[in-house]
């Protein structure tokens, strides 16, 4: 089934039926921004995860994973600091993600595997188990249908703005309602999902259902995107449905559900790439003519995380020798001879010509903030789109000194 | 053989015997600075080269591996201009490089598969040969033995000083000769050999084992450096070797002269990492505990290229989470728990624990300028060594307008 329509509406996690949110501030943060946020269901929801692909596993991640297989893929909360990301913290961080679930789980009345935990913040630093204690009763005090905005704030290290997502999905008569936050901005490139993500849905979904659906819905939207081609210790995206629309999803209405999922999910996402550290550019990457759907996503990745051509696009120059560079180098099927390039609707290279002539005009439409380029590999019929920033001096400011 | 001695050397490509060289403004950089060099060898010398892997190979490299291989591995002389990379220039751009070693070729009194052509500057844009053709005479008049540091200059691009080297390799009372010039300085991975580099020797080298040589001598120089993960159209390093020293290399002498190579060659590439775009600092990444020895470069050059670690050194932050950040993502053995990272000679992480007392001692460290830092995956015995440089908003700002 195809959903008679999805809507876009404005709302986060607490949006769907039956969730509630928060966000407070626990004192972890030095000037004292919201750093914590609760996400609790009004009954258990099934739950799915995808987590970051890096060897170096953050404590909560470790946590998140084990509750999930320990809790039957159920939960009742997800708590989630910002400031201090728990990764590279040994044991004693482990210790602390747990206990972080176990004093969640205690103020929520659950067991504590159906509490999921994330951090992001700083590597290597021990997160302050005493001030989330402390936080952690205000945040259950705050918790409401309306808490997702002060959520979504809490979750923000270096973001500009928060991200918020929610969509209604009408299926005949019945609506179910998708909810979503995340937070980035730098170590962005999900190589399973880099970034934190929070999606919640009043639909009822069996477990391995809602796997499917979220992995379908994340391959094309978190795991799309690239701010600079870094994979976090932390990544994750997590999917609670609790079932409160009193609408089931199986097989009939699967196809209505990924579709509205995919519509918060890459509403989030692309709010990553804008507000991605110092980007002044939402640039949409699309490759075509690739021998496999494989090569079209590896050569768009390769391009949306060269420095050369973000730099580029940064300064508006429509340097299109550098896209036919990095299609070159990127170990896919590529023949120079019918390859092309495209910037906004402008050729500047096909067929193994240049057209410089055309430059001033793919300059003047670089001038603008949502820039697309397209690269022809000349090699098959496949193609794949991704989405990245510019690269400014900002990003080095930001993360040259990220910790002073 | 080891050599008796190795000494370093002021000089360069004019340095071994029976090499002139030279570099003079043909008025093909509109600033009117050196863009044309020109490297001749009394006579015919044997030849060996690499070549960039990149799908899009630019005319002057499709030029001279036929020339290479039609002219049976001899070449009298190497005709290379900065300012243009003629490049993704179609056929056209094709017969631009042909004719350009045809002239040199007239001149210089050889046949044509004799001369070896190299361009680099601008992708996509046309090479005027009417330039090339009034320069050459200019080159030919100017070449001489202490011609090697205006050849060096007249094939910079945006780098910030030339970079040559030469050394002296003794043999009991023999002594054979190895002159080198490199340029960089953006586009720098060397998936194969990324960035100009010329090495002559007045050894007498067969093509067979000169091709030996220069790739061993290679793999531990210009292929281990990285400044920004690129690799161009246009990267070649060449090597001819003319005998004038009276001296055969042979299976007796072989490891003496690699050794020589090698230090001529690792000088050129440090060069051209000093003089990366924007780099205020030489970064020396050391990998160690990997379960292979392409486990160890791999994780390494992954290191080398992050931004993020780039970045965090630029600014002096001794951010230890994200060299095991990317380590933890670089697709190779890894082991947290036994994982270290130490910045110059301070621990900062270790057996799966934080030294983050230490930041202190390695963020004084980080204010100099040659930087060590050795990342231990914990996964076995193999080691790797790669050099790269910070990133600046320099680099961005270079990068941004490099066409304007």
């Amino acid at each position: 089934m195809i959903a008679d329509a999805i809507e876009t509406r404005a709302g986060g996690v607490a949006t769907p039926l039956g969730f509630r949110a928060a966000g407070v501030s626990a004192g972890i943060k030095a000037n004292g921004a919201p750093d914590l946020a609760l996400i609790v269901s009004d009954t258990p929801a099934t739950a799915a995860a995808v987590f970051t692909t890096n060897k170096a596993q953050a404590a909560p991640v470790l946590v998140s994973r084990d509750h999930l297989d320990r809790g039957g893929h159920l939960a009742r909360a997800v708590v989630v600091n910002s400031g201090c990301a728990n990764a590279c913290t040994g044991d004693d961080g482990l210790q602390v993600a747990k206990a972080m679930a176990a004093e969640t789980a205690r103020l929520v009345g659950c067991p504590a595997e159906q509490v999921l935990v994330a951090s992001t913040g700083v590597i290597g630093v021990s997160l302050p188990l005493d001030k989330i204690r402390r936080g952690l009763p205000a945040a259950m005090a705050a918790l409401g249908a309306g808490g997702g905005a002060d959520a979504a704030r809490a979750i923000m290290t270096t973001d500009p703005f928060p991200k918020e997502a929610a969509s209604a999905v009408h299926l005949g008569a019945k609506t179910i309602h998708i909810g979503g936050m995340a937070k980035g901005s730098g170590m962005i490139e999900p190589m399973m999902a880099t970034m934190l993500g929070f999606v919640t849905t009043d639909a009822a979904v069996p477990p391995q259902l809602l796997d499917r659906a979220l992995r379908e819905a994340v391959d094309d939207t978190f795991n799309a995107i690239t701010v600079d081609g870094e994979c976090s210790t932390n990544d994750c995206v997590m999917l609670l449905a609790n079932g409160a629309s009193g609408v089931a999803v199986d097989q009939s209405n699967y196809d209505a559900f990924v579709q509205g999922l995919k519509s918060v999910c890459l509403t989030l996402a692309l709010g990553i790439v804008r507000g991605g550290e110092g980007a002044t550019k939402l640039v949409t990457v699309t490759v075509t003519g690739a021998a496999s759907n494989a090569d079209a996503r590896r050569a768009a990745k390769a391009i949306a995380n060269s420095p050369l051509v973000k730099t580029a696009i940064h300064g508006g120059d429509p340097n299109w020798g550098r896209l036919i560079a990095v299609a070159g180098r990127a170990g896919v099927g590529f023949d120079l001879a019918r390859a092309s390039v495209t910037i906004g609707t402008t050729v500047l290279f096909e067929d193994g010509r240049p057209h410089d002539e055309a430059s001033p005009q793919a300059a003047a439409y670089l001038k603008g903030k949502d820039i697309f380029v397209s690269v022809g590999l000349g090699a098959g019929r496949s193609s794949s789109t991704v989405w990245t920033c510019d690269l400014s001096a900002d990003y080095v400011r930001i993360n040259a000194d990220y910790r002073t």
